[in-house]
């Protein structure tokens, strides 16, 4: 639903207010039911089996009893009204099917027929009908294209496929743009034991958007999650805006977003070409608006059950206890690759396991209890006990590994026994209790309602529940250094500054260099010489060899025709005047040189490349990578959204592969990062308060030697400027 | 079991024939057994359950009757022959028990009992006194501290863990260096539906090492794949042994090496210091040797799965036919991302597709057959045998999306209908066919066997399942190459060579160059001044400033005490010659000059480090990357094995981040690739050609400048020298 902002800042009404109306019916018309139709049979029987409270009406022209029950001939003849209408009409019925739909006043409609935006010019036009329509009749329609919705916690499926029980309601809000993927994921979070508030399927988003259902799950009660499946980002401002949001409410966002292999460059730099993809640009954004990107619907599923379940776990530290030591060692692996940590037990708990546990032990965090626990399965548990006596300040977590046989035991009480005794335990230690099994399985049906009655969760596999506890930390970290610095987004926006005159076109070094100057951009010295001897003159007063460039409002890339001349002596620098003129009008008949650059050779320091490109969807993205063959041959750079502040400076620089080269190597003078972050974020706070006047703004190189960073050459392209 | 070169060699013989009598005992004798343990519980339990013809007995010394069955005193009153033992006595008492065993001619055993080598000095000492024990007597021992086997297709379970219902057969075999996992990975492949043949526990290995279980399974006819779960690589060099005999075999080996954590760096080169750690040695090691390491448990069985039950798959390129937009975006990513082929569809196949599927849908590769299948569920199917239909010649497989309900749905025959014709399609489509779900689940019990029972196996989810036909493509890769090479490891070795007099301690740069020249190795021009004079008139004959270097025995590191002078003018090469010597007396009083190596100065091209060092597992490993700041910044090194030739050496190139330097950045010249692979392999074979004489050779740099490729130093430690 394309939102104006009046209705993005009311929560309570516009879209939320809207969708919350939609998937909270109490009476729900299936309109197009037919037996014949295996949607018909699902939506029928979902609404029947998981939507209790809800009365259900089947509309059909023609038949008289579909399901084994009896038939509306049309919406006006159900004499009740209508919360929301399913519709499964043939396509090219739709149309009538609404306006009667809205004719009898029943606002929220979900439209399960294909044949629209996706079926060439006839379904556009089609669709567009739809969405005025629905615009004119100020109705909500999910879809068209789209399964519907299941409303665990208000227990409303209006969702036209299959759902095996049982449906366990819990903390994760789904988003889909993929109705087929919706069954897999439906089923992956069933079986593995992660509950769910709300999945909706959303289809084409002709009018509601999956950034509208995050909008809504975020505000929702019952979801501390959201787990989204995303083809595309149709409004990434919206999508902001959202994320902001979710950031702020505590309510972490998983995304698994396809596209990873679509290998199109959009935001291209204007010197070194293109270095940045739409996918590595989403990278970006969704780091640094604390949206958690996975990889694998499995690790979708596993982190969303994670931060679901475990909304109290912060820190990376773990204390470990398991049955094995080859359980140990991938923890390790994992653990190590996930950045997380797993201290050494102090002291007191190592003399205890030591004490307990069989004399073939060797304790140490991560603990492997031995096979012995095939003799005493209480081995574990009270290791664990033993662990978590000094948790307190140790750890951020214990990791409690264990496993459920797959096939109901006769007698469940032993198994009961011990999830009680989890929970209990969970309750008493000092910091959160995760368990966690070796394999990804799913979680027997026996057990699931056993968990979900003591409110535990099963980390699924070494790998996946790894990942997600690093995705969780991680988390946490971007939140807390978002709230800290006072917005969701790193810092507020820079106020705007005054756009200087003539700002249009390209602004090439002669002219940036004035602007970057007055904010107090250090600028390497260079002064403007418009004949070969005011050229001899400044070189002279700088006593040692220059380096000279044409100035020309015509020329950016001056190098590349000849307009570059280094290490010139003094007494040859009025030549090399003649020289540069002479190359202008040569390679660029009729351009004007409006000077000569004159300033001191440079010759140390590492050379950076520091852009800010306007992306037509993500607005103003800061790179910043090593210059020259660096970023060439290795493709090394970091991206962010405008605004950041020097800590998100700091933090892109530390993400660059060749990042040690700051550090000093071979003997070269360590950057003073400090400084090089002020001056980075002070070139992107001008290109941020200059707003939409300006498209591009490119540093390069920043030289850096030590505590001496400078500016060497600077472009900027205004709005609707040209390279 | 530390098999002799005789024993290697005779399969069928030695540690093969020892274990195929181990795993196919007739009859078996649980001693130990008793009620108070689970691990006798079990055993017991499996032994009669999953051993139908092998006769058990129980031995305990007081028990009358245990698990319900009558129990022998001891073996020397069974009364007949035993084939194998299954030892469970506490640590105490296992010496004497294995005497027993030993003296009524049992010769095969498994000791459970935990407390030797793992269990401190008293632990180690009892377990040099069971190998002593078991080496006079001849016994084959698996274990101590191992839960046993299960040979599941010569049913015999001597296993001490449960095994849930049902075990099914085929073509995996399992090792694992950890029992704790082995419940875990038994249970992971129950339920994704990965047959296995055998499956080890290997526990201490005090004598059988897993790497003896692998050569079994390499030579056992049921086995198709060996999946194996690593904690250390006992015996390199029979690890490498082994890894041949499988890639000739064609049995892949899928390897989960834990590990990775471990950051400790042995292999050192002898200048730039520690480049690669155990963990990249592994990997070179492992790729090298066609071993496909995977990352986790759950790659691991969805690996070893797909090579088992798919091993006529070769190739990239992959038809896919899916129910849904989503999977089509998640499949097309992870393809892209493992390497893989997705070609668009012929002009006659998009035809029949167009003509075939509903009008809203849009075919191509990979193809979504929409939801219309919820209509008709046999849309996936047909669209599959339209793409069979031109598939020969254009795609090496196809990918076939397919689910199936967790819970068994009341007619089983529908399902049933399906399998077949996917199984009797499999036979008639001209590729392979390929099944896989969208998210990994368990494969339900009532699909388990009617899966086996066709020989179909299932992809489980798209992440493992992606993963799983990239393994398998890089596999075929290798071994073909291998296989082509006429040596399953590259090549064969290089004949060995004279080892030159004097070869000892350490050679510095002017005796190392004689040796390097006279083996092909191209050299920079540089001769030996003794005096100044001798300098100035070799300077003289270069025309041209040259470089100046002290060559000394005691100095391997030149330029750390300022023994390099570049640029030197030739009018100015006496007093640099002086100025070394000088040099030297100050920083190494007492070293020896030898003289001074002046060369013509070399100012262009790109350095390489190529270097050869002794591992003490692996032996002789090349290293190649870039020189200078590019491997002290990014640690980009590509290791390798020895014997390489040059198709190695131009993949060891190919896989440094930074090989497009070798291409040409900004105007340079790209490195003639075909020279540079001939001047690295002849370093590589001379090193190796000198066999364990050798411990390190370094060249550092080399110069690449097109086809310019010479060394410009180099380094050569002899065996027991010491930088």
């Amino acid at each position: 639903m394309r939102v104006d902002a009046t209705e993005r800042d009311s929560n309570g009404d516009g879209v939320i207010g809207r969708l919350r109306g939609l998937f909270a019916p109490r009476s729900v018309a299936l309109v197009g039911a037919t037996d014949n139709s295996q949607w018909s049979v699902f939506t029928h029987a979902n609404l029947r089996r998981y939507s209790p409270d809800v009365t259900v009406h089947l509309v059909h022209p023609h038949h008289q009893k579909v399901h084994g029950e009896p038939v509306h001939k049309s919406m006006s003849v159900i004499g009740e009204s209508v919360d929301l209408a399913y519709v499964m009409v043939p396509t090219s019925a739709v149309i009538e099917v609404v306006e009667e739909i809205a004719d009898v006043g029943t606002r929220n409609l979900v439209i399960l027929t294909a044949g629209f935006e996706e079926a060439g010019p006839a379904g556009v036009e089609m669709a567009t009908r739809l969405e005025k329509l629905s615009t004119s009749r100020d109705l909500t329609v999910l879809g068209p294209n789209g399964n519907g919705f299941i409303n665990v916690a208000g227990g409303v499926a209006a969702y036209g496929l299959p759902i095996a029980p049982p449906l366990v309601g819990g903390p994760v809000g789904i988003v889909l743009q993929s109705g087929g993927l919706a069954a897999a994921v439906l089923s992956g979070a069933q079986v593995r034991g992660v509950g769910l508030s709300l999945m909706v399927s959303t289809g084409n988003e002709a009018l509601i958007s999956a950034t509208d259902i995050m909008r809504y799950l975020i505000e929702d009660e019952d979801t501390k999650v959201v787990a989204a499946f995303l083809e595309s980002i149709r409004h990434p401002e919206d999508f902001r805006d959202v994320a902001e949001r979710a950031l702020r409410a505590g309510k972490p966002i998983v995304a698994l977003k396809a596209g990873r292999s679509e290998q199109g460059a959009r935001t291209a730099l204007a010197h070194t070409g293109a270095l940045a993809g739409d996918d590595r640009m989403i990278d970006a954004a969704f780091r640094q608006l604390g949206v958690v990107r996975v990889n694998s619907l499995e690790e979708l599923l596993a982190t969303a059950g994670y931060l679901g379940y475990h909304p109290e776990v912060k820190g990376r530290r773990i204390a470990a206890v398991t049955p094995s030591g080859g359980a140990c060692d991938l923890l390790a692996d994992r653990a190590w690759s996930e950045g997380l940590e797993l201290p050494e037990f102090p002291a007191a708990t190592l003399t205890a396991l030591t004490e307990f546990l069989p004399p073939f032990s060797n304790p140490h965090n991560p603990l492997d209890v031995t096979g012995y626990v095939v003799v005493d399965p209480r081995l574990s548990f009270e290791a664990m006990r033993i662990v978590a006596k000094e948790a307190a300040g140790n750890y951020d977590m214990i990791l409690y590994a264990t496993s459920f046989p797959r096939i109901a035991p006769k007698d469940l009480k032993p198994i009961v026994d011990r999830l009680d005794a989890l929970a209990s335990a969970r309750q008493r230690i000092p910091v959160p209790l995760l368990l966690q099994t070796s394999v990804v399985s799913d979680l027997p049906a026996y057990a699931q309602e056993l968990f979900a009655q003591r409110g535990l969760y099963l980390l699924n596999g070494i790998e996946l529940g790894t990942r997600a506890i690093g995705h969780g930390a991680r988390y946490h970290e971007r939140r807390d250094r978002c709230l800290a610095a006072g917005s969701p987004v790193s810092i507020s926006p820079a106020a705007p500054l005054q756009v200087p005159p003539g700002a249009e076109g390209v602004w090439t070094e002669h002219r940036a260099r004035a602007l970057l100057e007055a904010h107090g951009i250090p600028m390497a010295p260079a002064a403007l010489a418009t004949s070969a001897a005011e050229a001899a003159e400044l070189a002279a007063s700088y006593a040692q060899p220059v380096a000279m460039k044409i100035a020309s409002d015509q020329v950016a890339h001056k190098s590349d025709i000849g307009g570059v001349r280094l290490e010139v002596e003094p007494a040859e620098a009025a030549t090399a005047f003649s020289e540069l003129a002479a190359a202008l009008a040569e390679h660029r008949p009729g351009s004007l040189l409006a000077g000569v650059l004159v300033g001191p050779m440079r010759r140390e320091g590492i050379e950076l490349l520091v852009g800010v490109v306007t992306d037509p969807d993500w607005g103003k993205v800061l790179s910043v990578g090593l210059g020259g063959i660096w970023v060439e041959v290795l493709d090394d750079v970091s991206l962010r959204l405008l605004p950041v502040d020097e800590v998100d400076v700091a933090e892109m620089l530390a993400e660059l592969r060749s990042a040690a080269l700051l550090k000093g190597v071979r003997g070269s003078t360590p950057a003073y990062i400090d400084r090089l972050c002020q001056v980075i974020a002070r070139i992107a706070g001008l290109a941020e308060g200059l707003g939409s006047a300006l498209d591009t703004l490119e540093v390069n190189p920043l030289r850096v030697d030590g505590v001496d960073i400078e500016v060497l050459d600077a472009l900027i392209v205004w709005k609707g400027g040209q390279l």
